[in-house]
């Protein structure tokens, strides 16, 4: 059984609670190797079975852990304890209603905030993938004048798919649609003023998330505030440091040049298995940053454009970061 | 308001609830056209209220429902009502012990049901998706001989990229992987024996799926069966019908040559605003095909390698395929 397992198994004891059941993809697969591509449940116990389908088997036997095919979820999944732990903001009320009632429900939270601190490997995996996230963002950048949004947006997906799988879709925004910060890239021509593009690649599971702004004339005057209000927060992002200070700082340079009503979102969040996992850097949102943890940080100003700079930070007792790009 | 959203009300109304909480995506946007790209809810009352963040106020405005930036759902979604819908399927047990406590909750699955049925705007959005990749099917597979797997999803995925959005990671499978149902594609070179290519487009929220295999070489012998088994089953779509019917047909075909242990999925499932909707075509699950609605039908047999054919049918009073391309 992998140590990870047992950790969990530990927790799970130390709670005096008999039995686990885990639902959510990337917690599986955290725990046992297996990615579930189609339906799939972890029995933590002291001998966990891993349930799937039969289409999932041959991935699911790599895993130490005992796999079990099974058609039948519904019954496999009424177990027969008294307390039962699942993953709370996963599990959904039809699940409860079908399969937990008259138990007494815990919350696995603990798998999730065991993620937060990345190991060696996992480090390792996430830079491999800024970095080609980082190659991939030098190459477009020479193809941005002329072209559509979309046109971008594809190439750069096609550049990270030739080497591995993408974190999410790509982010191809000019001018006007710069901002608006989830825009989706369409039929608009790149003439330049500022283009946003926010892309990531993904490795063995593990995401990178990595935003620059560019401009093909003048640099415009949103640019060097967001640059400074980056540089502040990932000043902070140091173990022992309260996850919300993060946010606190870029948003107070924001705020000093006058655009704390056009920074639209939190500064960052976690990043591993989830495109989004907590930490949530956010100023209302408390918890302490740890030696170990990954996260973005990427304010942004978005009036009549949008100007957005994100990287990822190892946090260590300063920030370390992930990315290496140069921004202009 | 949108008719879709009056029907909604008129449903709850009708069954004597106060009021709905929508909490997911594709069913926000099937009632108000917008599609929250971070969180966001749908109040369903008299008059209804979208609940979203700032960073997609730009994108909501455009709906004809009354939106609400907010940055506290916590406290938003705190209702004075005594009974409840919600979608049971995707709210949280952490959203029910949160928002819905003392509360009646009533299941919001009819809007689940609506979506079956495609209405004909719908019906042509995803005809579109279809066609967009038939059209990449046919590029890339003058292209297989001598690629990576990789290469050609990345080159799949890449031409639909330049039209509009994907609907999911490309499959792309040779040989021995093809007896893999939900193979990721990685470094292998394809060289001939089978190659199942599975991959879809999505234009406007609507998916499209579409499989076909190929041989380079002679064809492989499970290749007429799995054939058969598709014919068997798209004829069994059409109006009236159990759903479980087409499962039952293309089973047994399989079953006749001696395969049924090696076909390890269900036939087919709806497709809409997502990849895998209800209905779920198989043998144990109960229900009757209706006029409008969108299935899959995609038998397959996995052993030593793999077959799988893959097209999209309109339910009527005979199937229709939506797909047009010919198999070999």
């Amino acid at each position: 059984m992998t140590s990870r397992i047992n950790i969990a198994l530990n927790k799970l004891n130390s709670k005096g609670i008999e039995c686990g059941i885990l639902l959510k993809p990337e917690n599986i697969y955290y725990l046992t190797d297996f990615f579930p591509t189609s339906k799939a449940a972890l029995i933590l116990k002291e001998n966990p079975i891993l349930l799937v389908s039969r289409m999932d088997y041959q991935l699911a036997e790599e895993s130490e852990v005992e796999v079990e095919v099974t058609e039948n979820f519904g019954d496999k999944l009424n177990l027969k304890v008294k307390k039962v732990a699942v993953e709370k903001k996963y599990a959904s009320i039809e699940f409860c209603e079908k399969h937990l009632k008259d138990k007494k429900i815990y919350d696995l939270n603990f798998i999730q905030e065991m993620r937060k601190l990345k190991d060696k490997g996992e480090i390792k995996t996430i830079k491999r993938a800024a970095r080609i996230t980082e190659g991939v963002i030098k190459t477009v950048e020479g193809e941005l004048n002329g072209k559509l949004e979309r046109e971008i947006a594809a190439l750069a997906e096609y550049k990270i798919r030739e080497k591995t799988e993408l974190a999410f879709n790509a982010i191809v925004a000019s001018d006007e649609n710069s901002a608006i910060p989830h825009h989706q890239p369409g039929g608009k021509k790149i003439t330049g003023k500022v283009i946003i593009l926010d892309i990531g690649a993904k490795v063995n599971g593990y995401h990178s998330d990595i935003t620059r702004t560019f401009f093909l004339d003048k640099e415009p005057e949103l640019y060097p505030i967001v640059l400074e209000a980056q540089k502040a927060g990932i000043k902070e992002c140091y173990a022992g440091n309260n996850v919300k200070n993060v946010d606190l700082a870029t948003r107070k340079v924001i705020r000093e040049y006058g655009y704390e009503d056009y920074f639209l979102h939190s500064t960052g969040h976690g990043i591993g298995l989830e495109i989004h996992e907590p930490p949530i850097l956010h100023k209302k949102i408390d918890g302490t940053l740890e030696k170990g943890m990954v996260v973005t940080v990427e304010p942004g100003i978005y009036k009549d454009y949008g100007v957005r700079m994100e990287d990822m930070i190892l946090v260590g007792s300063k920030a370390k970061l992930l990315t290496r790009m140069k921004k202009c």
